[in-house]
């Protein structure tokens, strides 16, 4: 189901249990010279038009949000984006609501690394402040995450997906030839000597590492774009979201332990209890 | 031009000042039992395409952003909905970014109501902050108030467009017709004997007044939204989008008054002046 | 009443539901080269005690708040101001603990356009917070919209009340004709050709327009002071007073449309209820 | 002088280095039965015209800002208060202002004991803010802190001025004699055995104590009310008066140590320097 | 008993009634050339120690909080701090967990004076959140205060404790004499005339004074630090702990007046009650 | 060296390129019933001073920093925590204040999980507001994430460390045995079905699911505590802190890029630049 198209009557009546909301979160900002700003939004968007598509009872797909934190990007011009702090209040507030209204599963579709660490601690706030109930599921996660291995496919030149790279790269030029302009498809980046932080995606990295995105690269991009075609992003999108419906029933059915009663910890003594 | 299929280089090399940007500014939330949670965003959706096809030269169409200031609706269930603190900061950096990027010319075209009063506060911060420059204009208005006499129309039956009522009903059955229920249309609208606020639309209200939804209506519409037809959305959307065309002209060719050095004011004594 | 003479057992005892307690709320900035700066307090605390004068046994009058949200006056010296983000907090505040004591309608009359955004932001806030009660009415205004008839008079020769202009000008004459330099009496405002934004007053506003002080005049004031007289400004303050009288009593006898159990609508699923 | 029947050029033509500004601070909340809830503000009020007339041409006096920090006195009914955390930045900016407009001594003179943490708070917020200028000064005190010794009289029958005492209850009966009621003159509190804090103002407090006032009396008065007479309160009121400005004439005369190029040490190593 | 060596059931089974939960709470900024930036955290630290030890059974020692509110140290390198009001809330959320967990009885050892205003803020704040328990005693001050006659011998050559001056020197010394470096030993402040404001100790302050701590000296010591003794340190620390020890089975005995039935004030009118 | 045994003129006075400051962040919250509140902050404080004492010319060590992000635990009794939003807000200080001081190389050295998303939150929030400068590295890492390898050793029956489980127990064996309870030694954890989530550690999460951990667990220990072992315990802070060296002598020779003139990209129009 597409939530905007419901009535209120629609929502009221819905039995809620197990339906799962998929949030998709993407951005607007420069990806490189090559590719459109809306680049990230584009992806997470047809990833959950084909969810819901394939999973029409299951899924309430929410419209794309657009609006992301990029702030890393400003320095280049093109992005819209509001800082970390307001992102997660909005989507602290965007969850919130889908509570109010009864809902219990919601998952962020992420398609902008940005915004992953801002959804993780949106979510860690949310939960804590509803913890007086033990029936709702709060998960987030990029779709390079949840189908990390359906992107390992041997048609790929380059190890993980990045920024403006390979991988979206060829994603565009599936969804939107006429967006894209090769000629300029260029990627650089730092190169940092170490076996604990491979900002190019050519490795794991073991720490976190906070970084504007122009002192990584002048660019714009990172990895390597010129490879992209869209044929390999047919083949990308098509794998990615069959795993993505997959971890949506997956998620469907999980279960929580059960009521407060359940647990024998010893109630906090002060009577305002947690905080 | 539609911003969100710019590259970056497009957005460098753009001549950017007598470029309007236009913001989409919309909501999710209940409009009575007959229409969709998203007609706020779906009409203004409409209209802000319309006008960007009359000016593709002139006009930088942003996506609509859907997540609005519906918190006086969520005792309702469907709203999704940020507190108006946080629209208030979502805004102002969402324009921040594009006078960022080095746009001059920005205009929120709201179609929700609860938008009004945040986006103004929105706008009104970022003007301080920015009040260095002499070279910008930022302004919002409701497609309803900028349009104003576009509406008063001889078809409608009804003074003035309130929520889910004739007006916004006749729209969307133009629009989307298969998600309106006109068998659910009904209206109603606590009575407030007073010749300074008149929460139905039939008179002007001379006081701002603070009143949560479920407090004026318990079915969740004003007005009578019985009264609407297709064919009154059809007239109704040309008309607003004419005018809104000829706003957006006019305001393309505003003219500040200079540099600061034009103006005979003396300076704040502090050198680290106005705060 | 003065609310500030009053003591505790006063308030305990008092019966309170169709009391309206009037907060009078202006600002302290610079009014041009003529006018003193508490101008707007000076006119909005007349206002204020005319009112109380004459329904007594009905009004509360709290003293003029004179610190009001001014900083696009800033450029100027003189101002004493918070930012409109505190000034939120503030009116949000003193409102909330008068609900806290138990009265129920509260009109905030504002002297200063300043507060008039924020004072909206406030009370629309605060209506959220206390939805569990139907009882209570809360309403902001400036003089110059509700006793917008009584303004227009034959006496005066421009068209609209701005910034210290041929109205303002004259209500201070009559009050405090000492403080008061017509020598100095000038206006200036940018001129911008629209049909659809007119800052001097020659016309509506049809969107709001973000512009700090310094941008629409090198002089601080607006209109035509040299107009003024004190005769305008007798006439003026007579009309006004009468006016938000009317108003005051029309207020005093609103209706809320009774319990929640009145209201047909569905309650939000979760316990939680609106939040 | 009287700051707010100034006009703009006034300030900008004034020779503001050795000028005070005189913030009045007060409160409007329940003083026991007896007392009028503007108690805190109508004497600090008094104490700031007197500094004034004393001495017109070096004090600039603001109006008796009467919404100040009484949260602590909510549960009783009357109190018009912000949070101090509120208060915390209404005072920050009114004194940000001043500053900005080229005055350099600004003395907050408190009436009301909950402004006082707030005010230091504040005050130390702002010289850290303005720390690259080395000629203002910022002090806050209350009057029965800086005229501690004008308080210790022989009259006097209690040992300290606490809240709707002894003290307090004088000096509304000298001033505004209508407005109290002897005959509800009762003061209580909680009786603590220690050495080192002493709530009645019966002995020295080593620590601070956080307390909400209704856990120390459930009168709303501490000491002996009705030990005050209106003799009592001339007296009070005009010692008082003296030594204030006395230490008016002593904080104009107060010197900064000059340019940061007298202090020899090292600076922040960090281009951005101190934050 | 030291709080971080219990296990979770000893906190739950532990009687908390006349439990002191001691929380000693330092800084870490530049004390002059001569002394290490840890002084106040050391001393602070030592006297927690020597409390818990004299009194095992009824003090509860937290960690030595080492991060303070030493921003105004912050021009000179060294410090690490958090601005006072992000102070204010660690400090809040600390005791207000001790509450959740039971106890409640809270004293905040302050070692820094910097800490000092922020955390009477902090308890301010809190009994207010939690007004509606009459079973908690939540205490702040400075050893400097709590201990004042301690401080006061004869041994000791200026008069009073300051930053980095002969006190602080001295205790310094006594416990960790490898870390001074007595050739630096220096101070310097400001002179400024006043019977109101001694900011170099000599004399009692009448008003706050907001100041950066580099306008009072450039060499980063106040007093007389060339004074100290290891001998000196010893005596001081010796004296002072004892006088902590005194103070804390005091406020162990303190005792509140019983439930608000106790209490003969009228609630508040609103069902929401005090806010 | 140690941080905090440094005087002023050390830190003036130091070669800071190729420093490492490393800020050991644990927590005091309950591990279950057998193991002590303090064991994040044990562990963490032990690894930090063993990477010191091996690296003392190249690392400046805080002292732990015990308070940390644990509300997720504050169901139990005995966690002292603060919010994640202050402890953002925490560590974002902290940090810029070593910034403020020249240091230009700084790892969080993380030893509880909850303050991971946080600690990224508040590093990614500072690379921003510095982005002005070229020569900064900031990182953050549990040591379970850094030293992965060195914690999959064939002595672990259990596959991953998680919270008061094997690991843990065993570590907090060897270094404080009087303070274990092996008798209590329990953990349980919520099974959930699923490919994606695995909360017990046995398998790897492609999602982030935000949970009150009482929502986990009702004895507050996940895993299999009853299998530690002091041995195993030794081995495994021996294997994590040389692989913890190995990382920080990594970290101190990345390089950046240089200066911004390497960068190729087009400044933004905007004069104001970045935000």
């Amino acid at each position: 189901m597409k939530y905007w198209e419901l009535k209120r009557p629609d929502i009221e009546q819905m039995q809620k249990d197990e339906k799962v909301v998929v949030v998709p979160l993407g951005s607007i900002e420069q990806h490189g010279a090559h590719l459109p700003i809306m680049t990230d939004s584009l992806i997470g968007g047809e990833i959950g038009e084909r969810i819901e598509a394939a999973l029409p009872d299951t899924v309430l797909l929410l419209p794309m949000q657009w609006l992301g934190a990029s702030h890393h990007h400003l320095q280049f011009p093109g992005a819209i984006s509001v800082p970390s702090s307001v992102y997660i209040d909005m989507v602290y507030h965007l969850c919130d609501c889908l509570l109010t209204a009864g809902f219990r599963r919601i998952y962020l579709l992420l398609s902008h690394g940005g915004n992953d660490v801002p959804c993780r601690e949106a979510l860690n706030r949310l939960a804590l402040d509803r913890r007086d109930r033990y029936d709702y599921w709060l998960a987030s996660g990029g779709y390079w995450a949840v189908a990390e291995e359906a992107l390992r496919r041997p048609e790929m030149e380059t190890a993980r997906l990045t920024h403006a790279c390979e991988y979206e790269t060829a994603m565009v030029q599936h969804l939107r030839p006429e967006l894209v302009d090769m000629d300029q498809a260029q990627g650089h980046c730092l190169e940092v000597e170490s076996r604990y932080f491979h900002p190019n995606g050519d490795g794991p990295n073991k720490v976190h590492v906070a970084i504007p995105f122009e002192h990584l690269t002048g660019v714009g991009a990172l990895g390597r774009p010129e490879l992209g075609t869209p044929e390999k992003g047919r083949i990308l999108l098509q794998a990615v979201a069959e795993q993505m419906v997959d971890f949506v029933q997956d998620f469907s059915r999980w279960k929580r332990g059960g009521s407060p009663a359940d647990f024998p910890f010893a109630p906090a003594p002060d009577s305002g209890g947690a905080r």
